[in-house]
């Protein structure tokens, strides 16, 4: 029999995720496989908790990663808190704010979304205004929009919410490792993550933290959470107190992956990291408009690890997308919805973020653009 | 900064999963990330959907990996089939049918339960008189009892159903690899397994196969998949045909030790596999009864992969395990609900299912019971 992993070969990931992996990262994850009740797996998960609680900068018990890809998380925040009927506000400026929308009304939630130019951040203003009047349940929002490279102002829409009942849901997926998240001091009450993008880990895990706020919604709830997998009252169980409770089987060796990609942040310093991203992607914005291309976000409002960028006219996007792939063994990504086929994605996630990257990328541009 | 990972010691994986990994798989599991949508990577996704479709005997199109651990792939097949009202009947012996009535109750099924003794196998006549006048969307069992070790009449109950419009559910988590499947033969419409017991390759996915029937059922739904994640109507679209829509970033490295513990076991054969399950049950069977223990299985519906036995009078069961785990570096399960503190679960899946294993564990309960 053929076996097809005898011929991955190495490709630079840099579109939006999944990014580079650490050689350490893994090794860790080939480690033997051990119990999911096993003493020394649960030291392990202690770690992680602690690890996470010190990127996110929270206190809060509920942090534990989901076992599931990025999306799971977005399925658990929700699932949690939402019930029928529930009033949820979603500020939308891009697919994964599209993807809120669909994730909260499949769910019974009454949603209202107030949405933004693809490219352009959401208007804090707008949000006030909307907010005026009405009581929602849930308040959410994406940090870091993949789809489009744009910052959104977590903080500020934080500070409008403070004081209410309203809880603040927000998408960190790709800024998590890559640009500052201070989950306490913006009032953030449920918030989820990926392995795969600026934390540098295979994807498979969804990091996920839950404020007393939240937990005491979801403890007041009149329904059992409608989702046995992602029922955080149950997961919690197994990974908090003295006593663990069997929920489910953890996904162990990429538990071992996330704790890797955790300690080599946090080992390097998470100012040190964000400063790495923020300058090598000012490199690859300097370089690309040294080419001639245009960058599709203002300056002000643009992700150090998500540069969206205009396809030239008359340059075949996929051609130049296949060619780089094919012959220079690097991965970039191309526009989703509206801005499909307009503009390309590159990835400065984590490992990824590496003047060498940078170079080679622009030097492989220089050729096919 | 310590790094818990350098001290992770290897264990013999005996109890009811995850179960010894082989080399290989961990190999596989640490090639390096391609992109979710890296042409090469299609291939190895449309490579596990063939080697599943092996495993398991059936023509199903819709055969894929979910992103999730077993579990996941029990809540998919409900949250997939289940509209609030929908009667489904579960056949239940043992914590995964008690688990499946919360998870389908949850989706607002009206379920009714049909309850066996825990460590006895279902009773096909009671489930033929339960069908006489009820007409259910779904009939859901456990093939391999995990929590007692029994082997439930999968093939007879599917005869029942022959000809009727109720779709057949069945999780075949610990038996998938370890004894025959014959998904198509057996009539079966809904299945879900695990990677971590018979498949030997960490936890983290979920095989599902849905029949052209229960597809049926998926696109005549009157109501959205209230699980965004887990909408198979979605996730065929990324797995199948020559578009590929993106859904959610699959757990690349996950699915390369998928792809290569499918690739073992094909190689070996899937007779000798379960052979060699069979020939390892019946060594270590032997070997307990020759240390004077009982086990809680008759016979005939015992599961290789899955050893239940009692525990004698006066042995302090917990201490036996911690004993086996850190003096031998071997684990093994506990009892689960009613059978907590009564038996040890003994697990003889894929990988660990080889003579100087069985040998190891008895010589240690040797010097222990």
């Amino acid at each position: 029999m053929n076996n097809l992993l005898n011929n991955i070969q190495e490709i630079l990931l840099m579109g939006p995720g999944p990014s580079c992996v650490p050689d350490a990262v893994y090794q860790a994850m080939s480690q033997k496989t051990l119990g999911h009740l096993d003493p020394y797996f649960l030291q392990i998960m202690d770690g992680i908790k602690e690890q996470l609680q010190a990127v996110l900068h929270t206190h809060n018990v509920l942090t534990v990663p989901i076992s599931g890809t990025g999306s799971a998380g977005m399925e658990t925040c929700f699932v949690n808190l939402v019930e029928p009927g529930d009033p949820v506000l979603i500020l939308s400026n891009g697919v994964f704010g599209t993807r809120m929308q669909d994730v909260a009304s499949r769910l019974g939630a009454k949603v209202d979304a107030l949405e933004f130019t693809w490219g352009a951040p959401v208007i804090v203003e707008d949000v006030k205004k909307k907010l005026a009047g009405n009581a929602y349940k849930i308040v959410a929002v994406v940090h870091a929009e993949t789809s489009t490279g744009v910052c959104n102002p977590v903080p500020e829409i934080g500070k409008l919410l403070q004081g209410s009942d309203t809880l603040f849901l927000v998408d960190t997926v790709t800024s998590l490792g890559g640009i500052n998240i201070e989950m306490d001091a913006w009032g953030i009450d449920a918030l989820y993550s990926g392995s795969q993008k600026c934390l540098s880990c295979p994807p498979g895990l969804s990091p996920v933290s839950f404020s007393d706020r939240a937990v005491a919604a979801l403890q007041q709830r009149k329904s059992k959470v409608p989702n046995w997998y992602l029922d955080l009252s149950m997961i919690i169980k197994y990974w908090e107190g003295r006593k663990r409770v069997y929920h489910h089987t953890a996904p162990i060796n990429m538990l071992y992956a996330l704790y890797q990609a955790l300690f080599l942040i946090l080992e390097e310093g998470l100012e040190h990291v964000y400063q790495r991203h923020l300058e090598n992607h000012r490199a690859l914005v300097a370089g690309l408009e040294a080419l001639g291309l245009k960058m599709v976000v203002e300056p002000q409002y643009r992700l150090p690890m998500l540069n969206s960028v205009y396809v030239p006219d008359g340059v075949d996007e996929a051609a130049v997308r296949t060619a780089l792939l094919e012959k220079y063994k690097i991965e970039i990504g191309a526009g989703l919805g509206p801005l499909s086929g307009k503009i390309w994605r590159i990835g400065l996630m984590g490992h990824t973020a590496r003047p060498e990257n940078v170079t080679r990328l622009l030097d492989a541009l220089k050729r096919l653009v």
